[in-house]
């Protein structure tokens, strides 16, 4: 691909990781902080200077033609800023500018964590070669992000492919967002936990409470660790039933804590997608687990950079005069 | 727009129209023939071949210069092939190759007919002007299609925006395409009436039960009568709130027999979507009735050409050797 170097920052709630990424999607120099989460905006802002920094420090820094940020959400791509729900020291914070003031002016891209994942996915990892995939992670919390016709669909906020919060049970259990029923309210890792705990399920003597260990006990075979997964998975069943119904996409693909699970997760899916994806246009819809790992974020603020140059996506990169 | 004229086709299970279109949007030439629905598909396609033989008889058929097709679905686009519910006799049908060799080899532009609506809406009606739009007919079934970056998006296969079929209710009723709790399984005209029924509503002296029937009794206060249309307003509303969370839509269009209702309908559609459309993205949604009325298809379908021709989208103009 290029021959430049982008400088991507992958923002979360627990972190502030950056790296100087190759036209490869080589990560060639590293630099993390801890997100200063409860902060004001400023001490937030700091952090993820000093991670700038540390990258600008190294001599190929000379290279870098462009910032890709992927953040957690919701962003506004159209606006420059953030608010992520988890820093409430960010509302609706200038992040783009702020970037863009401590980098001499480098264009900026700025997407959602999970377009930026899959962006990763659809240059890496397990989207590879496919026009029209939807890619979610689905862990503390579930989001996403598409590919259509072969390009990323960030929409004009880069928001796009926010799965985790659509109804699929629309007289379902009051979801945080404020609707009800959300894929995320059923299907995320607390929930899984949640629910498997409200069904009499224990955890172990190590006192292991989380989705992890309920995913332990239903390979174990236990009756409720096992109702929780497949409940789980009919949730994520019904929502990626109905992305590929709306768009058209020929694959799905699941990274996160919770399809760490395994065929726990990914078997009752595959049946309860049979389910749901009736249509003869969406029969043919696959499955897959991740693969970009850890490195999804960085890869894919990287490829959302050169994703908008090369499309001409618009509004995804902010220029402020 | 262009000088060239499109021959437009719109094939329902009740009627086959046609019309030579011009780049104005203007109707200059129509054709009709009812739908042999009930026959085989050589006397269906003998219906499409003789409105096709009226239009061809006007001197101006020498401009046309490509046929767009919107059909009642599932279409195949890159096949070139349809299969609509309510005509058995057509399989997996070739109609673009039968309507090449019917029309002298020129391109044709397969689109289902929810498509085609909101390719007429995007060029003539509510949608004109917006980037990003879901445009939707609800009628005796619940259909629709997407406009996203300022361009249709038909989709590999031409269905994409099929909403009258992703599930708001997971464990809901048995839709008849297999799923359970799909949107119009919940919000059609007969399932509107339906419910009213059910919920003790009965018709007037004119015995009529349709939704129609029902919109006039809630306009009156009947509250079985509103309460049926909250409930279709419900399932619309989260419908359209996964969509624009999915892929961020400006507008909802919505047009089709049912949506004639008015503020019966919309009233409660606008209260429900404020429920289940939270997220800072998705809060400025509209919702709007569609205004290009019954020639929607005949426009839409010409739109399509023109659409895939100048976006080059992907084999939606089906080329057989």
């Amino acid at each position: 691909m290029q021959n430049d170097l982008v400088a991507a920052l992958d923002i979360g709630g627990t972190k502030i990781a950056g790296a100087l990424v190759d036209g490869e999607g080589r990560l060639l120099v590293r630099a993390q902080r801890p997100t200063p989460a409860r902060e004001d905006g400023e001490t937030v802002m700091g952090a993820v200077e000093t991670v700038l920094g540390d990258l600008a420090a190294d001599p190929r820094w000379a290279e870098v033609t462009a910032v890709g940020i992927g953040s957690a959400g919701p962003v506004d791509a159209s606006a420059g800023t953030v608010r992520p729900v988890n820093v409430p020291g960010w509302r609706d914070y200038p992040l783009v500018d702020r970037v863009r003031a401590t980098t001499g002016d480098l264009p900026v891209t700025l997407v959602g964590d999970g377009v930026a994942m899959t962006a990763a996915e659809h240059w890496q990892g397990a989207a590879r070669g496919h026009a029209n995939a939807l890619c979610m992670v689905v862990s503390t919390g579930v989001g996403g992000g598409l590919v259509l016709n072969n390009r990323l669909h960030p929409g004009p906020t880069g928001n796009a492919g926010h799965i985790g919060h659509i109804s699929v049970d629309l007289d379902g259990d009051p979801c945080p967002c404020g609707a009800r029923g959300c894929v995320e309210r059923i299907a995320s890792g607390p929930n899984i936990a949640r629910r498997a705990l409200e069904g009499g399920w224990r955890p172990a003597a190590d006192g292991d409470a989380t989705a992890a260990a309920v995913a332990r006990a239903a390979r174990a075979g236990d009756p409720v660790a096992l109702a929780s997964f497949a409940r789980a998975a009919q949730a994520l069943a019904a929502g990626i039933a109905a992305t590929a119904t709306l768009v058209e996409i020929e694959i799905a693909v699941i990274g996160g804590g919770v399809a760490s699970a395994g065929e726990v997760l990914f078997g009752p899916l595959r049946r309860a997608l049979r389910e749901y994806a009736t249509l003869s246009f969406v029969g043919g819809l696959e499955v897959a687990p991740a693969q970009t790992g850890a490195d999804a974020g960085l890869i894919g603020a990287a490829a959302a950079v050169w994703s908008a140059s090369s499309a001409g996506i618009e509004r995804t990169e902010v220029r402020t005069a």
